[in-house]
């Protein structure tokens, strides 16, 4: 097969790896020729499909080395916030089906137990890893298994809490479980805090780990010396010696320490994941890797390419953000109204960029907090800044701040801490899928007492929220907005503010609720209607918690109502509403579409509505049904 | 006012500290007598009314200290889960109310801004006071106030994911911040995993921080030796001052570490506080306490008065728990199965006595994991546990399964990993208070795809449903029970498994429609309305979402529904059941009452009920608004 000479594939390498197996026929040799093949078919399936390309590039002999050394599937590969598994995926069988990454009914663009049995785990939200490397390790032992347990873990998801907790369990389990710290000093936006630094201080050492010998050799021929010092230098000795072995963070949660090593070596890999194998016990091993590794374009600019769009893999080059999107001109209007008052803070778990925040410099940078992949310290952190009179807006996509449910329940609500929480990504976001979809928080939002939440539909509404919720609005707010664009239809609506609108007939005979952006849906379905001659039209919530007193009177005075929502039908807005007119005596018909009791797969958004049956096609047979 | 001689207090000096002022007026030789009269006051309150002894015993030099050293309210001072913030009620000026702490309508068992400007941020969960203490510290110096901001954390609350989170932000914040670590060893169950190993291995090294300065000076005195090590000796000591100087795990956070202090030693603690205040950065002094210190029963026995009820303060001993209350059924029940099946894990979060998981001895201890206060671990490793086909029962408190949201729906219910959450002390609970109150559960959990939600109101229904989730139920499965006892009136009811149960009338004109314990107020109010002549039945759910179809067959057979609910409004079970009588055209009349867009302070649980309308006398007179 593979020559041991002076090593030149001459046919595709990639082609012949179906399965892991025939991943480890190779020679160690052919291993960067593999990596090689691999970069070339990221960047062509990525520049195309959109996704990781970065934190992709940055895994390639990674992922190599870890299958050339475990058995997956018997030993279990768990790949940390899981956009970084597509290497993984290309190399356990999946190779063929690569070119269908986030495309509808393709492969996912997270690991996902279901499309796989090498995907251990299902991944898609940070820092979860550990303890579920720990719960399988458990379960291995129990079951009198000898299996290995890997889990992958970027140094920015190392930063949420739940990493710590996990590795506060893990460290003294006595189970076989690998954590792999891929540090490449970025996490998706600039890394932050005390653990960036104190990895940074290890990498700064190279020769640190090899110094503890050289100590170690220090004191013995010292000790040769003899005489006054003898007896002190023994004490000293086992005291400083205790120190060193127990000198850096992973050390003191228990783990052995390997590290730091070359993440795109392929054979310092392959030797460093062998000696931790070996040791049947918790490891961590320090990987130190290049994001974007072989590709200039993300080289240079790996933030870029973190969750980027399709793009052209000849030229690069491609924005972080459009300039017209919802996050974007969140962000613009946010860094106006700090430049005027010197209350308001921004605060983001990470993502700066794809919130809008990076508009937050000049005079008033000082109050954007950026605080790491931890949700949870950033919604405590801005309760604590407005306990002492702050105006604090956290930025968070809507599938993350299912993360700090309880903080914005005991630490913001209770005392009526005055918190604004921006939630964007709300809704359906397309190609990432299941474990990203913003569909949950109306429902756990709307749940918590003193909450009032605003949901616009347009550019020029979600400044008038952001406003409103600043400045004329008691207690703990929620502004939620979608991924992208505003609706062109919606564009035209600039009026004042207002927590309702209806739009068509006065006087309908069927009248369609609904909120944010697929009220130009339901207008859409509206005018549908009207060309057969119903007498519809649309209530459009703005403010849809408290549902307003005056909107419920406008829909009692029609006969059917129907109410569409972009979210979980459970705890709903339609489920609310539904109760208010239920309780108000209405004795029309109503119904309403929502997401029921499903998660939604990874599809483009539009094509997701129209599955969900929540376009103006959807509304229109739904409504046909009833009338 | 006190002698600086052989001092010996001559009236109360309690007696006269009416604001931390009062106390700053204290020679530091009266301290020690004023610690003496807080500790007989803690034991003569806490045995009358319940509530957490041991911590505070635990925490009386402590908090004088505090107080004598920094200037509440100017200074913050914030405490971490709360429950050891009597000292600190005592000593900011509510002695004399401090008689009426967890009564209805008394002083609240846990710091609460509302109730005293000297309560910096509201506490109740664990693990949150770094981050709210750094939003406090941050808004201060945009403000350009000069204050320093205290935060109390305990050896447990340390173990939760989110105190990392606020370490990793505060070490390197540059702030005037102190964490104050209580180390006693005893977290509310034994403490587990690293931190706690880390933490007894620097206080077995009493001399460890004296020791640094005696290795700088054996390296000066080897210096002078001279000679052929010279040089090797330069260079090795540079590195081992870094290792030393960089050796635990706070100061890898970036905090000046202090410590470890004698917590009970109100000397030492005033000047490590001072010397802590004068830093003017982030510091974290390490204070070494015993819990329950003072009163023999609490020392001997910390946990049994963690949290407790009120007891004979001469004669001490209680038990920690009842043997007939839900938890202990609950454990029993588990116990028991997983002696019969080997895949059956129990999964707690320091909380092993509350929720009864005690039972698990002999054979099956292995499969017990306390994971430390880190309910985003239980949940992950519960699902990594399942991944591999064990079946994991996560017993847990409902207020802190808030803590965990995003784990349950995205590790658990989306690959459909079968965990099953044992939901303890659903529902009100008395004494605890807001930040406790287990009303929110259904509501964030019945959003979650494919769940299945129990909520059993007598011990055998818990156990039957406990089967039925382990054996007969796909997928991640909720069993809500309530804090204490069955109601008598529902231990008779001991048929086979049913998802509900009508009680009463056939066909009957009005049905009260319930769950759990207040079932039986539901009887009593169904008694009282039939005495009237109203023809009424309860129904009574036991499967509570999905909604039994069944069910809802019954009810639309009524002419008049009434539902009541012993939780939040929003996302309740009794709007799901609205929504599904909509739906299917009922057009008779439906009311509910649950808990409306408020939380409910502490009382105790018949009382609050009673307020809230869920007794049997709220319900006859709910109902006869509408018939």
């Amino acid at each position: 097969m593979v020559s041991k000479k002076v090593y030149q594939p001459t046919e595709s390498l990639l082609n012949q790896i179906n399965s892991p197996e025939d991943l480890r026929k190779l020679d160690r040799e052919a291993l960067p020729f593999l990596c090689k093949e691999i970069r070339e078919m990221l960047i062509e399936v990525v520049s195309k499909n959109g996704g990781h390309l970065s934190s992709n590039l940055g895994i390639v002999e990674a992922t190599v080395a870890l299958h050339y050394v475990f058995q997956s599937p018997e030993d279990k590969i768990l790949w940390d916030v899981g956009h970084q598994a597509y290497v993984h995926k290309i190399l356990t069988g999946r190779r063929e089906q690569f070119s269908t990454i986030r495309q509808e009914n393709g492969l996912s663009g997270f690991p996902k137990q279901k499309e796989s049995p090498h995907d251990a785990f299902v991944a898609g939200h940070s820092s979860n890893s550990i303890s579920a490397a720990l719960g399988i390790a458990k379960a291995a032992r129990l079951s009198g298994k000898e299996q290995h347990t890997v889990a992958v873990i970027g140094d920015g998801a190392l930063t949420g809490g739940e990493a710590y907790e996990g590795l506060n369990n893990a460290g003294r389990s006595k189970e076989r479980l690998c954590v792999i710290l891929n540090d490449n000093e970025v996490s998706i936006s600039k890394n932050v805090g005390a653990i960036s630094k104190h990895l940074a201080n290890i990498r700064t050492k190279p020769h640190y780990f090899r110094a503890k010998d050289r100590i170690e050799g220090l004191f013995d021929r010292l000790g040769a010396v003899g005489r006054p010092f003898k007896k002190l230098i023994v004490s000293v000795k086992k005291m400083v010696k205790d120190s060193l072995y127990d000198s850096n963070l992973f050390e003191n949660f228990g783990f052995v320490y390997l590290g730091p090593v070359d993440g795109h070596d392929c054979n310092s890999l392959i030797d460093v994941f062998q000696r931790a194998k070996s040791l049947n016990r918790p490891v961590l091993i320090h990987m130190h890797t290049t994001k974007g590794k072989g590709y200039s374009f993300a080289e240079e600019n790996p933030g870029a390419y973190h969750g980027a769009p399709s793009f052209d893999a000849e030229k690069g080059g491609l924005d972080i953000i459009s300039e017209d999107c919802f996050s974007c001109v969140f962000g613009k209007e946010l860094a106006r109204l700090a430049t005027e008052d010197p209350a308001i803070c921004a605060v983001t778990a990470a993502m700066k960029y794809g919130t809008g925040l990076q508009y937050f410099r000049d005079g008033i940078r000082d109050r954007l907090f950026d605080v790491g992949i931890a949700e949870q310290h950033a919604v405590t952190f801005s309760a604590g800044l407005a306990a002492q009179g702050m105006k604090p807006v956290f930025a968070v996509y809507s599938t993350f701040l299912q993360r700090a449910y309880d903080q914005v329940l005991e630490d913001c609500a209770i005392e009526n801490n005055k918190v604004v929480l921006a939630v964007d990504r709300a809704g359906i976001v397309g190609e990432d899928g299941e474990t990203h979809q913003g569909i949950f928080d109306v429902s756990f939002l709307s749940a918590i007492p003193g909450i009032t939440i605003f949901s616009p539909s347009s550019y020029q509404e979600l400044k008038d929220d952001l406003f409103s919720a600043l400045y004329r609005t008691d207690g703990l707010v929620a502004i939620r907005y979608p991924r992208g664009k505003e609706p062109a239809e919606l564009a035209v609506f600039d009026a004042a503010f207002a927590p309702f609108r209806v739009i068509g007939e006065e006087a309908p005979s069927v009248l369609l609720v609904t909120y944010g952006r697929i009220t130009a849906q339901a207008i859409l379905a509206v005018e549908a209607l009207k060309s057969h001659g119903v007498c519809a039209a649309v209530l459009q919530l703005n403010q849809i918690h408290p549902i307003p007193d005056e909107a419920i009177l406008e829909a009692l005075k029609a006969g059917k109502v129907f109410f569409f929502e972009e979210g979980i039908a459970k705890g709903s807005v339609a489920e609310h509403f539904g109760g208010r007119l239920l309780q108000a005596g209405f004795s029309g018909t109503y119904r309403f579409r929502a997401i029921d009791n499903q998660f939604v797969p990874h599809a483009p958004a539009k094509n997701a509505l129209h599955h969900l049956g929540l376009d103006a096609e959807g509304m229109v047979s739904f409504v046909n049904q009833f009338i």
